[in-house]
């Protein structure tokens, strides 16, 4: 229990971006209750997050965390994140458990509680909580996949912000029910597609496509998140003379590619079969990968700072 | 703030089946911390609720509640709720807080602290708690609505069950988007409307159209929470002597009928305008309805028993 961190921040710090003090960092017993039961995180979903990989006391790629958590805070008309504060607040709960060899920390930021309950004697600003977890099991390089409908159509993002597909918010239940109905087919990763036959997106992971010198991803613009392990392996793809691009994907070249890469939290899964077919792939190069995951960090935040679109 | 009530149970009488005895309750200070921040409740929407009004010590059609919630649990997989167990802790926590004239009661079940995080030394069985909140506001009984694209279609529930379209989560990080999309454009609710143009319901209310002597209300399988309250309506119609049904419901139809209401919480709202074009509404007959409601609670749990659907 020790080994787990949970520390609270205060909204009129990180969530102002006047800010420009020290924040304050407050840790919390992990063990003990810290939320309120009227927080609108808890009964409404109403949040946003972020999660990285730490190695070494470095949250990895964490400037496209913090990038994609200005968009999801956004699309919720949460209050603006103070990005400057918010690094310093993550930096100091990572130096009070230092040194960490390898942790997961989860950054989450909450509507708070409900404003219409102002009987309440509780703050109604956001809950701003970080959560360091030293526990987390080391994933399979290789897996199989099942494809999950989503319903969507290829433009649907587009058509209707309000279903809020390109932001990560708390609102996982179908999330972790796709999980359940992977796991109940046999696999161990899904991919959520479109009823036009466009790929998205797994339920908690990103999928690349190599085919022939190109790697692919799905444009975000289609809904779906952003991917931060994606960026890292288009930096790794164009680092070693691959072509990168983002384009609507149709779901028959996920077989016919040469390699189809799930990933997450800085790392790479290999994909050998796709709804009980078995498709190409390379372990070897998979390993590869993720070993410069690992090792070349300053070539991957370069290029990830500067190839990273708005 | 002594007005509102918070009460845990727990989850190894509420959601053991077997439990024969009287569930244990748990008053919690409101302004207090009283929920992990590891529940999956709050890190990822995970878990499922229901709400209902309280009007002198009773929680109004509980029994739909129940219903419902059973459905929802299954749907995620969660132990299966002790019906007799659950009413008794409700029933219990009104108690502690009679005579209650009118109030609003929110009974919500988390999947708990992740199992995973095991180091962690709190109980990762699900959560279960009920908040009881005198003051909520009446609301308007006359409101114009703005239909919102939701990108699915017809038969998505029936195609992709982990969609998990017709079950109560607190996943509703999207029904608060909505919610702001549909103020904004100046309504007091919204539709959410399939792509291929059909009827679903509001972010947080059920929708029911009168065409003549017929009272028509969306199937639940289209992908829509059954609506508690649309039962309840449904039995007022029925008593006096009209139709209901459920069907598919196209968009068209809204525009043509002769009344449109909207509800939730055993109150129902005219509509007077969707998207900003006015229809055919009645408002001293849903002030009748609302007076039915209130009045007549023995007939309408009579018809409800005997009439809902498995």
């Amino acid at each position: 229990m020790s080994d787990f961190g949970v520390f609270f921040g205060r909204a009129d710090q990180l969530l102002d971006t006047s800010f420009a003090g020290e924040p304050d960092i407050r840790a919390i017993d992990p063990a003990a209750a810290s939320v309120s039961a009227f927080d609108l995180g808890l009964l409404r979903g109403d949040g946003v997050f972020e999660a990285t990989t730490i190695v070494d006391d470095v949250p990895l790629a964490w400037h496209l965390h913090v990038r994609r958590l200005l968009q999801s805070a956004a699309a919720l008309d949460l209050p603006t994140p103070n990005v400057r504060a918010l690094d310093l607040f993550v930096r100091a709960a990572i130096r009070r458990m230092s040194p960490i060899a390898r942790a997961h920390v989860k950054l989450v930021i909450t509507r708070g509680v409900d404003a219409t309950l102002s009987a309440v004697d509780v703050p109604t600003s956001p809950t701003v909580f970080a959560i360091i977890d030293p526990g987390f099991a080391p994933k399979k390089p290789e897996i199989e996949v099942a494809t999950l409908e989503r319903e969507l159509l290829r433009d649907s993002a587009q058509r209707a912000p309000w279903l809020l597909l390109g932001a990560k918010t708390l609102s996982y239940a179908t999330n972790m029910a796709a999980r359940r109905e992977y796991e109940r087919r046999g696999a161990q990763n899904g991919v959520y597609v479109t009823r036009d036959g466009f790929v998205l997106e797994g339920p908690q992971s990103s999928i690349v496509l190599r085919e022939g010198a190109r790697v692919v991803t799905p444009h975000p613009r289609i809904g779906i998140l952003h991917g931060t392990t994606q960026v890292e392996l288009f930096a790794w793809a164009s680092l070693n003379g691959l072509e990168v691009a983002y384009e609507d994907v149709e779901v028959e070249r996920l077989h016919a590619a040469d390699q189809v890469w799930m990933m997450g939290a800085s790392f790479v899964q290999s994909v050998t079969a796709i709804d009980g077919r078995a498709i190409a792939h390379d372990r070897a190069a998979t390993d590869a990968i993720n070993a410069f995951m690992q090792t070349e960090r300053a070539a991957i935040d370069a290029w990830t700072r500067a190839h990273v679109p708005g």
